[in-house]
């Protein structure tokens, strides 16, 4: 079964508004197992209108159009739709009272532009909108099921709930069962990840498809079945198969970030960290303390832009600077170790490296980035050489600095 | 002249993730004087991805396609394009020799499924990308002009306006001027700039609307002209009258953030700034440092996230923290003479507030924070009740920060 959300309106095309309802209809129709196999946007053009919604007929087996029923002249998706199922339009007494009630209730003048909004095709079955004027319907047409609703996101989502995932789901759900989990990686690129699991995502079941972000390559597995145990199954064992090619690249499923997974891992070990930052200048600290609670493992940091400041804050040598430079492993790990230190934590960690877009030599090119964690056990320091602009080389370097921690307390 | 935008990416169709690039495009499309009339969203499906630029073939002048230009195998958009013209794929030189040498200067190790990204149709024009790997490419069929750009944002923009901006413009633009500036704004609600500037929203030339976001509200002027010496005119009528109703709440034009006007000023005044942060943990010190060349103004930062760290990092008595409690006017200012004095820098930036969701009392509530600014000339503070939650606090707290700043430096 595939559907197309077709959302009218020529705000939608102007650059300046975003469509989201498609994102709420495209996940519910995915949990029902319904494919959204296309999503257009057309303005309010009766011809446009009307091309895009024949184009739908022919590929696929749901419409469901978004806007364009409200009482104004633009508004002219029942026109088109009305012509394009050859149903005439006919005013729904049904549709006319509850528009009418709804402004007594308010106590608003009512304006006769409104009956406009209780026109539906002949034959269709209306839909009520408990929370707004314009009523949406619904048409069967051969086999193919037009839903039409209002664009009003609120709106929209309750009547979607109420009437048409209940009718959906008995014709349409049920018989298959659908789940999705998404693997979150860190600290292998795209082309690596491509190759180690080649085979998992050429199989056509489960679909399993990468999206590349600039924090780390996150892995989607969705799969159906015919039974949620069967999904369910199916799930883990594609997962436990992507785990044991990628071992600790996974760090979190679904929503996780990687803040979240290093904050419950220092919360679980009570430990406390430290960060001294100079490229990425409180980035690190800003997402370990995104998380709510994060006082009990984050005790301070230090933003040690300057090379003075690396000495006055954190106490690394000035010789230590000059002999290897501030962007190298021996001030990373100094860094580490002089915050550790200062702050009397269990943990330092440090960020060192040259964001650019200036600043870089041959020999220390934009986008070299130093981390170093200290702990107990001594001091570790790591090497990257990002791509990017300023910003993604300090995202990327965040990140790397993060999942450092991550890999030293589940090492 | 009108386009349709096709993004590809089965994600954009899963409900999770929101197809954003359109929004950049149609806007820049529009001020060519190009109307945006479709927006298609397809999954990487060879057969849907076919049919929907077929059909944009039929309906449109110019078609823009984002993503699926990757290394990976369900990245199939230069297959389907060059079957629909006609055009074998073949490895365009130029394109592979710089795939490789952005590997080479970031000395990272070359995975051959790279190779993939330099194959382009024969007979159409590649398009650098400056900030990535995958380059994209440009045909003309038939009057038809086809472009293909990755799915990336910042590398989708830059090509963008690189090579297509100019193109458009030279073969579609000049008939009708239009022209939009944004007035940004800090420190003043939507509803009270509402309220100011009520005739100006109404006017139906130029269109003024207001779009409200975590920092400030954005006022976006549109104007549409005969010539672009009229269209100039008339912004830059209506900016000077908006500007005479805010004042100083106006921090800048279009894209400009508020942590460029701050860097711009202290470059200016040649002033160094340090900063300690409490609840907004680096968040400040991040958005300085966003900008390149911050270390010719930035000196430190102290994120000071204990009592304890506010003892030792900046001399703030523990008397004082007793009495007052870290969220107060006085621990404020102390903090901003604390990093001030510490680092030898001209101005010392602090903030200290609670982000939420707990810590709150009665007298103390969630979104109540303080910030300070200790100068040559003493020390001011200011208290802050922002709504929101957790992150939003935090957002609008570095943004009077900084605000506070910028206000210092012009008053």
């Amino acid at each position: 079964m595939r559907a197309e959300i077709i959302a009218t309106g020529s705000e939608l095309l102007s650059g300046s508004m975003l469509e989201t309802n498609s994102l709420f209809l495209a996940e519910e129709l995915m949990l029902i197992g319904i494919e959204t196999a296309f999503k257009t946007v057309v303005g309010d053009n009766e011809k446009d209108m009307e091309e895009s919604l024949r184009r739908a007929l022919d590929r696929v087996d749901i419409i469901i159009i978004t806007g364009g029923i409200g009482p104004t002249e633009d508004d002219m998706t029942r026109k088109v739709v009305s012509k394009i199922v050859k149903k005439r339009l006919a005013l729904n007494e049904d549709a006319l009272k509850t528009i009418r009630e709804r402004f007594a209730a308010r106590g608003r003048e009512y304006v006769n532009a409104n009956d406009r909004q209780a026109l539906i095709p002949v034959g269709s079955r209306l839909i009520h909108n408990s929370l707004g004027t314009a009523p949406g319907f619904l048409i069967d047409q051969e086999a193919r099921l037009i839903a039409v609703l209002p664009g009003v996101p609120r709106e929209m989502k309750a009547m979607f709930i109420e009437v048409l995932h209940p009718l959906l789901t008995e014709r349409f759900g049920g018989r298959i069962f659908i789940k999705r989990r998404i693997l979150r990686t860190c600290g292998m690129f795209e082309s690596a990840i491509n190759q180690a699991i080649e085979n998992i995502l050429k199989r056509e079941q489960p679909i399993v498809g990468l999206s590349a972000k600039e924090t780390g390559v996150d892995i989607r597995i969705t799969v159906r079945a015919m039974s949620d145990e069967q999904a369910q199954a199916l799930i883990e064992k594609t997962e436990a198969e992507i785990r044991a090619r990628l071992g600790d690249t996974v760090y979190g499923v679904d929503e996780l970030e990687l803040e979240e997974v290093v904050g419950a891992l220092l919360k679980q070990r009570r430990l406390k960290l430290s960060i001294a930052e100079s490229c990425t200048a409180g980035l690190v600290s800003r997402r370990i303390t995104n998380i709510a609670g994060s006082s009990q493992y984050f005790e301070r940091g230090a933003i040690v832009y300057s090379d003075l400041a690396k000495i006055e804050m954190l106490g690394v040598s000035r010789k230590l600077l000059e002999r290897h430079g501030a962007v190298s492993a021996e001030v990373a790990a100094a860094m580490a170790q002089g915050i550790r230190s200062a702050a009397q934590t269990d943990l330092g960690l440090s960020v060192t490296g040259i964001a650019g877009p200036d600043g870089g030599t041959e020999k220390k090119p934009v986008g070299l980035v130093y981390t170093a964690l200290a702990s107990s056990q001594g001091v570790k320091t790591d090497e990257h050489r990002f791509l990017g602009g300023r910003e993604q080389v300090r995202i990327r370097a965040s990140q790397m600095a993060l999942d450092m921690v991550r890999r030293h307390l589940i090492g």
